[in-house]
This record gives C-alpha cells, sequence and structure tokens, in this order.
C-alpha cells in the first residue's frame, strides 16, 4: 500500500505558511517526494522533489526568479514543473518535466492536491479561517509521528482517551456525556453538550463562574482534517438579567500522510478570547505540545504492535463510531 | 519464519522474578508482544501486550487491582485477559479479550508456556532449584542478544570455542577431554570427565590443592534451557584418610527467543561453596558478565553474516554433536 | 539484485595497502564477506568472511603464520582457503574450505577478483602506476558512501556537475567546452581541450601564467575506474622562444559496490609537479575531501528519492552520453 493506499483527489496541508520562506523544503507526502518554495512574487509551488534527470532532489537546488534548479547538473523547472534550462542538451528534452502539484495558500498552510489536478477545486478547502481572522489568536505546529495517518484521525475522534493518555496534562474528559454521530458524503459531525459542568481553568480565568455549560463539535473531514468547536457558555444564576457570555476555542487539526507508516501532524490552537494576552497564547501552546506529545508516544507503540502482526484482530465499541465512519469514508473514496 | 518458527509448547522463562515488581514490564517472546505484571497478592500474570480495542500495548497502562488497564481508552483486563471494562460500550462486548499465557513463579524466573494452555504442565518445568536454594549462592541477569537462539544454544554445547572467544577472560577449556553425548526424547546430555587437571582459582581460594578431578555435565532440555553442572573433586596425597571434598558450581542458562533474529539470555551462576562470601558472587558476576558478552559479540556477528546469505553452507564437525542434537530435538518438536 | 547483480569477472580495489596491516580487515564487496590480511611474508591474502564451521566471521579471529584462524573454534585456514585445523573433528573435514579471492597487491591498493579465479589476469589490472611513481606525488582516501556505484561512476563521467555541486569548492568547470566520446570493448573515453583558459591557481602557483590551454582525458575502465588525466600547458607570449611548459594532474578513481544501495569509493590525487611540496599535497587532499563530501550528500540524496520508486523515469541528454556508454558496458558485461 505503501504511497499507492491514500486518496489523493483531496487536499491535504503540506506545510505551515512560516515554513516555507527562503530555502526549499522537502517533504514526503503520500509517499511522494514533494519540494515547496516561493516564486519572486512570493507565491508558494510544489513541485515533485525529483529531477527529471538524475532524480537528485530538488530541494538540494536553488531558487532562481520563479523557477526551482537542480542542484546536481542545473535543470531548472518552472512552477509549472517545465523544464527550461536542461544544460548538456542542445535544447530541452521534450520528455523533461516534473510534476507541479496545485498549491493554495490560506489561513496560514499551504494546501496541496496530490491527485489529479483537474479536480482541484479550491472551494473543497476546509474552512480554517481562525487560523488567520484577527479576532482570534492562533498557536500551532508541525509535529511528526512514526505511525499510520488513520491512528491519529482515530485518536482525535474518540475523545475518551483523554481521560487516560492526558490523565496528566488536560486531564479527564467527560465520557459520560452522549454524542451524537452523523456522517454525510464528505464528513462525520460528532455533537456533545454537557451540562452544568466545572468551568475549565481557563475560562475561569477569563472571569467565569465555577459552573458553566459547554457543546463540542467535532467534525471529521474527509481524509484528513478534524476540526474541534468547543463553545463555553457561562451559567448564571437563576433569575440573572445579564446575558450570558460564551468563550470559542476552535482546533484545526490536519494529518497528512507520509507513508504508511508515518503521517505529519498539523496542529492549531485557536480561540476568540483573551486574543491579545500571549500569557494565555503561551499557556494553550504548552499544553499542546505536551498532550499532542503523549498521543505521539501512544501511536506510536500502537503501529509498533500493529507491525508486528497486521492481522491481529480488533473490537469494535460504541465509542469508536466516529473513528468508523471515518475510515468508512476514506475507504469508500479509495474505491471509487 | 518471524515468530512462527518456534515451539510453542513448551516453557519459557519470561523473565527473572525482580523485573517484574511495580511496573508492567513489556517483553516480546516467540515474535509476541507479552506483557507481564503482578496481580493485588503478588502472583505473577502474562498477558498479550496488546489491547483488542485498539493494539494499543497494554504495558502502557496502569495495574488495578488485579486487572491491568489499557492507558489509551481504560480497557481492562483481569489475569485470565477478560475484559473485565470497556469505555464506551454498552456492555462488555463479546470477544473482548486478550490472550492470556500460562506463567508459573520459580526459582527467581517467570516461566511462561506460549501454546496450548491445556498442555501447560508445571511439572514439565525444568529443576532450577538451585536458584533459590539457600545452600547455594546465585548470581545472574538477562542479556538480550542480536542472534538467533539456537545460535546462543549451539554457542553453549560447544564449549572447545572457550579457549578462542574468552582466551583474554575464563581462559582456555580442555577441548582434549572426550565428551559423550546422549540424546533422550527431550534432552541432550553430555559428560565430560577430567582427570588430575589444574585445580581452578576459585576451588583453590577454598582451600583446594594444586590438581583436581572435574566432571562436568551440559544437559540440553528441549527446547531453550541448558545446565552446566561442574563437579570438582579435590585430590588427595596417595594413602591419604581423609574424604576426598568436593564443589559444585551449576550453570542455569535459559535462552527465549524474542524474533527470529533476537533473543533473550537468562543466565544464573550458582555455586554451593562460599555461599556468604559476596565477593565470591562479585567475582563470578563480573566474570561472567565479561565472558558473556564475548560470546554476544560473536553470536552477533555471525548473525549478520548468517543474515548477508542465509543459504551459505556449513561443514558440520563432532565437536558440533551437542548443537546438532540439539537441532534435532528442536526440529522433531516443530514438525509435531 | 543484491550482491547478484554485479559483474564478478573483473578486479576491483578491495583496500588500500596501508588499510592492512597488523589486523584482518573485514570488507563487504559485492554483496559478499571479505577478509584481508597478510601472510607471514607480508603478501596480502582475501579469504571469504565467513567461517566454513558456524559462519562466524573470520575478521574476527587471530593470523597464524600465513593462516587465519576462527575466532570462535579455531578453525584456520591458509591463503588457498583451505582448512589446516578442525578442532573438534578428527581429521579435517573433506568439505571444509573457505573461499580464496585472487589479490593482487600493486599502486598501493589491494586489487580483488571476485569472479573466476581461472580468468583473473594481472594484465588487466588497470595502470594506476601515478600512485606510487616516485616522479609523482600522491594523497587519497576511501570513503564510504551510501548509494549504488554506479550513481558515482555517473558523476564522475559528467563533469557539468562541477559547477553546481561545487560551486563553493574547486569552483565551475567550463562546461561549454566540448567533449568527444569515444566507446570501445572494455573502456570509455571522453577528451576535452580547451584553449586560452584561466590558469587553475595551483599551477599559477608553480609559475605559470595567467591563461593556459588544458586537456582533460577521461576514462572509464570497466567495470569500476575512472582515471582523469588533466594536462594543463602554459601558454608562452606570441613568438616566446621558450619551451611551453605543462603540468599533469592524474585522478584514480575506484568504486567498488559494497551492496546494491552501497559503495565504497577509493580516491587518489596525484601530479607530477611540486612533487615534494607537502603543503601542496595537504591543498589537494582538503580540497577533494571536501569536493568529494559534496558529491557524497548528493548521491546519498538521490539514493534515497530512488529508493522511494526505482521505477520513477528520468530523461537523458547529450551531457550523460559518458554515464550512458558506461551503464551499457556494465549491462553487456552482465549479460554475458
Amino acid at each position: 500500500m505503501d504511497g499507492r493506499g491514500f486518496v489523493r483527489d483531496a487536499w491535504y496541508v503540506g506545510a505551515e505558511s512560516g515554513e516555507v520562506q527562503g530555502a526549499p523544503l522537502p517533504r514526503i507526502l503520500l509517499g511522494d517526494p514533494v519540494v515547496f518554495y516561493r516564486a519572486a512574487d512570493g507565491r508558494a509551488v510544489a513541485l515533485e522533489d525529483r529531477c527529471c534527470h538524475k532524480r537528485a532532489p530538488l530541494s538540494l537546488g536553488r531558487i532562481e526568479g520563479d523557477c526551482l534548479a537542480c542542484g546536481y547538473h542545473g535543470f531548472a523547472f518552472d512552477p509549472s514543473g517545465a523544464c527550461v534550462r536542461a544544460p548538456g542538451a542542445p535544447g530541452i528534452p521534450e520528455r523533461a518535466r516534473v510534476h507541479s502539484y496545485p498549491v493554495i495558500e490560506r489561513h496560514r498552510y499551504l494546501w496541496i492536491w496530490m491527485g489529479d489536478p483537474a479536480k482541484a477545486d479550491p472551494g473543497a478547502i476546509p474552512d480554517f479561517h481562525t487560523n488567520d481572522d484577527p479576532d482570534w489568536a492562533r498557536t500551532g505546529a508541525c509535529l511528526p509521528v512514526a505511525g499510520n495517518y488513520l491512528l491519529m484521525i482515530e485518536n482525535l475522534l474518540d475523545l475518551s482517551h483523554v481521560g487516560f493518555v492526558h490523565a496528566g496534562t488536560i486531564g479527564s474528559d467527560d465520557t459520560s456525556a452522549s454524542i451524537v454521530w452523523e456522517s454525510e458524503q464528505h464528513r462525520v459531525v460528532g455533537v456533545r453538550a454537557s451540562t452544568d459542568i466545572d468551568t475549565p481553568p481557563h475560562n475561569r480565568r477569563q472571569g467565569f463562574g465555577p459552573r458553566c455549560d459547554q457543546t463540542k463539535v467535532m467534525t471529521f473531514l474527509a481524509c484528513s482534517h478534524i476540526t474541534i468547536d468547543i463553545t463555553t457558555r457561562e451559567r448564571l444564576p437563576a433569575g440573572s438579567s445579564q446575558a450570558a457570555r460564551q468563550m470559542h476555542i476552535m482546533l484545526l487539526n490536519s494529518i497528512t500522510p507520509e507513508t504508511e507508516g508515518r503521517c505529519h501532524y498539523f496542529w492549531s490552537s485557536t480561540r476568540d478570547f483573551a486574543v491579545d494576552d500571549a500569557a494565555v497564547t503561551e499557556f494553550f501552546h504548552a499544553m499542546t505540545v505536551r498532550a499532542f506529545d503523549e498521543d505521539r508516544v501512544m501511536i506510536e507503540a500502537q503501529q509498533r504492535i500493529i507491525d508486528l502482526d497486521p492481522s491481529a484482530p480488533t473490537v469494535t465499541v460504541l465509542g469508536d463510531l466516529g473513528g468508523v465512519q471515518a475510515r468508512r469514508l476514506v475507504s469508500a473514496r479509495l474505491e471509487r
């Protein structure tokens, strides 16, 4: 399945905008070598990271205006992948080109389409606007994980792991609350409403009282994105004449396959409160880094156990519903 | 052959008793992931180290009374492998269980049966009583070796390597002495009697004279144990009226396959003299650690050469008789 | 193809003379384990580095006069590979022997023949006399490279890479000069004549004027050697009565396959000027080490990209002519 077992007609996050600055950035995506760089006008370009001449990675080369030149013998390619210089050839050989991947820069990410370019509809890119909306604060990173990307998808769609994996960090999730899952053609949505629960510390610090209501909406967007939209509403004393305030946290997760056994986990934690408070941003950043590293340890251990015997049977329970539906969407797309 | 080429209906040493205390101990045995832990009453338990839910290793989880709970989503299993808690399920799913391996704690070891539990007869565990007999002193350890376990078995059954591999440590074995091998259904026994030889230094330090007689009995107990029983008798002056004293060293070796290319080498050096002398124990410990590390280097080099061309032919000589008979017992069992 | 995809009936450089002194030298060549050592009279011997008894590498053993004794159980082999001692056997078993490879020490190298010994004609060893000719100075080394040996062969036969890979070290090669390639049965020769070019600094330091003529003759000697013969002639003022001086640099490159994905790159830089000037030798050594390490980085990156998808197509241009012809010679030999 290596590199062939992935849905290619889909938008994946290939890089954070900030990762692609002066130098070409190499990255293996869906088993293929890709190089990101910026043309003279700053536009992001994604090419096959394999010179058509001698298969050297173009990422070891040099940006020349809009083009990327191989660092081995100087073949140069424009953003369309066309060869524009072929030293050692009388002209440009007809078949001399590399693949150019559609790439769109939006919401702090470089979105890449690894499949048929004709189907690459920019409108299909998920709405990650909170990543660069001035009314929201944002922090995030890219975490490399030595596990299949679907293990991370499942992890995020079953938050019952929070009380176990993250017992020492972000603490116990209220697993007793019922989740309602709905599956549509391109997404799976789970909603969990919790009433009259302890207010999380970060909301209390913004002036909320000790108890609150909370709604979590988890959305899997086939094939590699999961948003977690957390709305926390303060509970006012009975008969209060004030309007109840609410705060939002929007977690944006994109898990891009590297190979069958590895993935790039791009995460963003965004919020619409304490937007200018760097200490709060730092708090969310540090907490998330610690928590996601706990996930990484678990998923990498899981992958090693799977590799020992990929055919070992498993048991599926109701709590896996989100993950099961997500895998179903992915499988359906792979069959098409 | 990985994990499939092993005799499963046999007792293997899975761990030293002391290795399994507060925390679960993960170990790959015969290609399978196993976790050892102790129930509330201290009894040793060995479970499949792979949660039936999402295949996370249970060894990353938590001991809860008699049970082991997965650290991912909290599935819990009792010592029989039955699932006793399945968060996210309305009840316990019918097929929710992990394999529980028969395990017996005896003579400082946890003995595990990787095959059909119905055949696990505790009476078939080798007699390693010198490991915890108060009349004997003991030292030992577990040495990981990157080589097939049968390479270590062969090593121990052909002591002619001592003069070469251990020339700088435990010194030259008297290879001229004849060895008589006998093969029975479940074991291979080699006896070597040496008469009027130099007394080993550790016997001299206990008051023996300069010359002695010595008998070595090497016993391979199919499929992974080798005992080496060394009896040293002092030689009295002709016509002496004293009774000749004798001292015993019993070496207990258990080599448990990890995968086709790796093994766990459990060794114990026990003796019935200077039992309370910690310095003597330390002497035997240090000497054995150094010597067995020399064996490890050789066996790992041998394995790398074998991996380069597993079909390269070999020549067998009379000195290999013990190893040949041991391999024959193992092959016969594999065919059954 | 691992170990089987190589031309065996050919002379390869197995080691530098200086690498084989007191201790046996292990080296994997063409996928096979080889050990080099010297007999009592200093003559170099190359044996299969795999004892016929238990497949331990003989390189962990001990040289005994003309023989090499295994460090495991003491089997000893003479330079012909015949077993001369087999402890544990009543006599020498008939099939007890290891392969002995024809080896010739010449021009500071140990040349080894990995194929049919009957075809090993010492006259077919390339003329590398500048390596130990007193009229020439020499420096060199062996560089391990994690890439197929043919990638390094191609590298050396297309010097257009110099302006790109070595832009920061040995600088830009004059790629505009035409190269004429000729292919014979056992070799490929490329000649490049450059007229009235800037004199290289190392020639200027020997008193040459600012402009010179230069001829480079690149010769691929199937299947693993490339010599680069550089003649630099000073340009005298028009009408000068002096005889024009010339200086030579002869680069000797031998790339010996280790496995399909690795090679040993033996290089020598020799010259017929400033022969006794250690500072000039040091200059060439340091420059070459830096430059070839740049090649190594590129070739190892290329190999990793090839491994991702060995079937990815490539484009061949006129500048590849030398490499194409070299590969053709190798393929023709493999088919025979």
